[in-house]
């Protein structure tokens, strides 16, 4: 596979959510126009973004809409399941276990960790909160690629080390911190009020 | 202002969490390696991202983490507070409400809409959720400029279109939905599920 940059990859994904409501819809081809259009980018971008993994549509046919998804979700990994661990049970926590989103595309919440005593053995889900002391155990039992951490900024390096040494490879970071893992790990931070922050400095700069 | 990408604005929002933890630690000056190598960039990176917004630092002495701090705030325009109204009192919704990230950067929920009877008149951190056909009355009494929305996706467009009518400037939207809105309108969109999809296309193209 090529290096591509992550915005392609964030497109891809935009694509892919647009062909699946055309599959809804009934539409059985889609020219990049119509793609570009629905993702408020231009269809020499769509064509650039596809190019990068081999050749897509006919010329002056468009793409075969069922075909075209397919090949998305491969290139984008959806074409299995994946269970997740979320180490945090706080209120973000919360709300990503029954975030429906992440079910319908392939992501299960499976195990869930927390340190505070309230909270070990509650039912979330249908998954117990376990102890977060548990997490090499259980994990070991249950392993995940990925996991999701939304705990407080001070625990979240001493998390993501231990998920590291059981074998982890993918971390969504909820926690308002970077996070240092070796290359092979791959980390995406999501920090909620940074999003914020690029809208006062757009109201700011206008 | 020069027109900068969103990278840079990341950048520099992270730049000011460093330095912030630098001030607590009674750091008085810091070099733009110290500061590239906390946020896991250049320092030639670090030089380029503030070159945009003027001058700053002496040649060998490093950026006085105070002043580089207040100027960052001012150009991110952190120098004030701002209310927000958030549309969509679910999970999520829940989450943000008590999410100490935004208070601490100076972003305050100050209005909460939902159209559930059974969530409407509950009290949330102290507010009250509101009728969603009490929108323009309640923020025409209480304007707002930037608002949240977390509504399902099939509401998230009507919801921006009302938003938009009574002069919201800045939208954060949860909802799985790529909003149309008018040029003068910022949206920054953060799609839950999508961040996962970056992890699961590097898990797959390892």
């Amino acid at each position: 596979m090529p290096k591509v940059a992550e915005s392609t990859i964030r497109r891809l994904s935009l694509y892919l959510r647009f062909l699946e409501e055309f599959e809804e819809q009934g539409i059985e081809t889609v020219s990049s126009e119509a793609l570009a259009g629905r993702g408020g980018t231009t269809s020499a971008q769509v064509r650039k973004d596809l190019s990068f993994f081999g050749s897509f549509g006919k010329r002056g046919l468009g793409y075969s809409v069922p075909e075209l998804a397919g090949r998305l979700r491969t290139i984008i990994g959806l074409g299995q399941r994946y269970p997740l661990a979320l180490i945090g049970a706080g209120k973000i926590g919360s709300a990503l276990v029954q975030h429906r989103g992440f079910a319908e595309r392939g992501f299960d919440i499976v195990a869930i960790f927390d340190r505070d005593p309230e909270k070990i053995g509650q039912s979330w889900n249908g998954h117990p909160v376990r102890d977060i002391s548990d997490l090499e155990a259980a994990l070991a039992a249950e392993p995940v690629e990925i996991a999701v951490i939304t705990t407080p900024a001070d625990a979240a390096q001493d998390v993501a080390d231990r998920l590291v040494a059981i074998g982890v490879k993918a971390i969504l970071n909820f926690a308002p911190v970077q996070l240092d893992v070796p290359d092979v790990v791959v980390v995406k931070t999501v920090n909620l009020a940074l999003e914020l922050e690029v809208l006062s400095y757009a109201l700011t700069n206008r």
